[in-house]
């Protein structure tokens, strides 16, 4: 019988948030670019906090106020660290208004400080919410910085997120619990019928110039696509069409020729378009966003 | 008796020097930019020196040359990381001539490497001088490095930074003390005088295209402003009239319209302005430097 | 006799592989750019593998698929860092072809893991090659990561990089030995012969337009320049002539007029050119690569 007990407090303690403990990693996102010193202020008061954290950046050419951005990139990069690690992501065009600051915990053990003003959209929905706080700026504020009433970046979230990596407050100490939900920016999911898939086109390879879909991998199979099967892409801002061709599907770019349009499942396992050593963004005027919409079919 | 003896001896040891103590964290900022090598190369020879520093950046993007803005960018954030940590700044037009190569102690307790041209102009005025030493460069100099006449930054400052960061060598050993004084670039200092103030736009927010001045909080306070009020702003290059209307004072930019040009503190707690999401810098061609010159007034 | 076994021991201790022995610092490089999470998921695979490796970048901004300036890029910063330093290299536009994927252990103690495409052709004739080992992506692969086709940089390099860093496999357990020699981009390599030195513009100083050679310091003290000098310098883009003239050998740009050609010595200990506080290269539409040749005389 005690044996049984001891199991039930293992499974217990296993499952627990204590399975998410912080890992004393701080990863940065922000539109705040690297040609001041912004960054380097909101890495100066997590080392104040404690010299021991591991700081590092995830972009800071998110474009200015581009939320949809900053969402996007956390789902493409959140899910390659380490359990217990804690992002900060500033791109707040309402800093000072009324949407909430707050820390996202998501199933997958991952922190995240933001605004909560969308850039949580594809966490929540990818990696799932196991439970959100609301900041009490009244506790996790750097001292001495209440002067001041624009720069919250630094003085409250990359103070709160040291804070938490460092474990010199709880994650119940972030402030009030909140309900599961986040405030979510509208976007065209990808859907799959009668042999047609749409999607939008959340974001560019921008190095590249390739273009990446929402579509998955696994509606790409449905249509029994295989590495050389040709496949027609359209592709449409609002309701103009942009693109209508026949290209390649394959496995690498070594497999089509210099300058050939491909399609390819890019890294994040996303149905994608590009040149081949090309810019297929620049050559056909395609960018990304909500507006632009892709339609795949044999 | 023996219990003042005592108490004099704490607060000897907390007012020393040791106070200041080097805390193992290296800040590098430069004009290199980041498409070559050489700020990596800055911080393997610091690695070389010892593994357990911990290396970040301030930025890398002052404009070539630009000694002011690196002077600024010091300012606005050596401040934010704790006492002890070391700082390398190098933009050094006059890289060979006869500029003194220096570590500044300031009363915070923060130590920067640099060549003496003005890049402390800023720094020393506001946190203020402790002790300037000169590199010794017969012995703070990287190992078969004296073959090359130019990267002082890579042989020199970031070698000694390193070796002072990890205890390698004590502040004395930087080399021989100079007086409490250094290279000064002349700027506009902030004035205020019958309702009027005068300052300089020292830098700009480059990502959002903000126009920072050099007038602080409390002079505008005395002019009496409050949120929602209006303030006449005028801006000049050299004496040449560029901008000339009244604004509304805001807390934060969610109190105005979007588009609307808008008057507010800062981060840095000093006087600025802004189109709410959008670019005052590029709709008005209003720079920044020492010759471009504000005017605030009720 | 016991005395010569010893210092046999010792002796084989000291040249073995374990004066190579890992560092756990992991410095990367790629052509991806700092805009999406693409450098920072690398980073967050390290971190996975080992939370007390040390990540630094060389540089992500080499131009795309441009593998000449990644194998330049190493060259320049290598050496800096302490031996046992592992480098990763991602300049891959033939990823998924039949390009190996390997580790260069360096004769002075680096690793860099990289596709064997070119990207080795100046570490390997400078640093030397102590041993190569193709990388078995059946067992140095990220878990679950099959799916994928076109992240090598992330799910194989890096991965693999970080567990070689952090010791978490030995260097023979990279994958099977190759023979000891790399894949070569031709370029003319510098002469000299009766007074007249020949060679190429390899990469250019970006941040400045500086032109950059590969002729070394010694060549230029065979023609008997001393500082003050008047050299002719010759520059052809394949066989045409762009620039013919005399100009300053100078020790520090601060022995010249402002706006003046000067000829120097580099960091790198090569032959230079530049326009004393301007830029070189725009001003005389000089640019960098295997078809920029250089001729100095006196």
């Amino acid at each position: 019988m005690r044996i049984v007990y001891r199991f039930l407090l293992v499974c217990w303690l296993v499952t627990s948030k204590s399975a998410f403990a912080q890992n004393g990693i701080v990863v940065f996102q922000s539109d705040f670019g690297l040609k001041d010193g912004a960054v380097s202020a909101m890495k100066g008061v997590a080392m104040g906090v404690s010299p021991t954290l591991k700081l590092f950046d995830l972009t800071h050419d998110i474009p200015a106020y581009n939320i949809w951005e900053a969402a996007y990139r956390l789902h493409q990069t959140v899910p390659y660290y380490p359990k217990g690690t804690v992002f900060v992501s500033v791109c707040d065009p309402g800093v000072g208004t009324e949407r909430h600051s707050v820390v996202l915990l998501t199933n997958t053990g991952h922190y995240i400080v933001t605004p909560d003003n969308g850039t949580l959209t594809l966490v929540a929905e990818h990696l799932g919410i196991n439970e959100i706080r609301q900041i009490d700026e009244a506790i996790n504020r750097l001292r001495n910085s209440n002067q001041s009433y624009t720069f919250h970046g630094r003085d409250v979230y990359a103070y709160t997120a040291a804070r938490l990596a460092s474990h010199t407050i709880r994650f119940e100490q972030v402030g009030p619990k909140l309900p599961n939900q986040v405030v979510q920016l509208p976007y065209q999911k990808a859907e799959s019928a009668n042999g047609i898939v749409k999607g939008t086109i959340p974001v560019l390879d921008i190095q590249y110039g390739n273009v990446w879909s929402n579509v998955p991998k696994s509606m790409i199979d449905q249509l029994g696509l295989k590495p050389g099967s040709m496949v027609r892409v359209q592709i449409f801002q609002n309701d103009q069409p942009l693109y209508d061709k026949s290209v390649t599907f394959v496995n690498t770019f070594g497999e089509a020729p210099v300058g050939d349009d491909v399609a390819y499942i890019n890294s994040l396992l996303n149905f994608s378009i590009a040149v081949n050593q090309g810019n297929f963004s620049e050559k056909y005027k395609v960018f990304s966003g909500p507006e632009w919409r892709i339609v795949v079919s044999k």
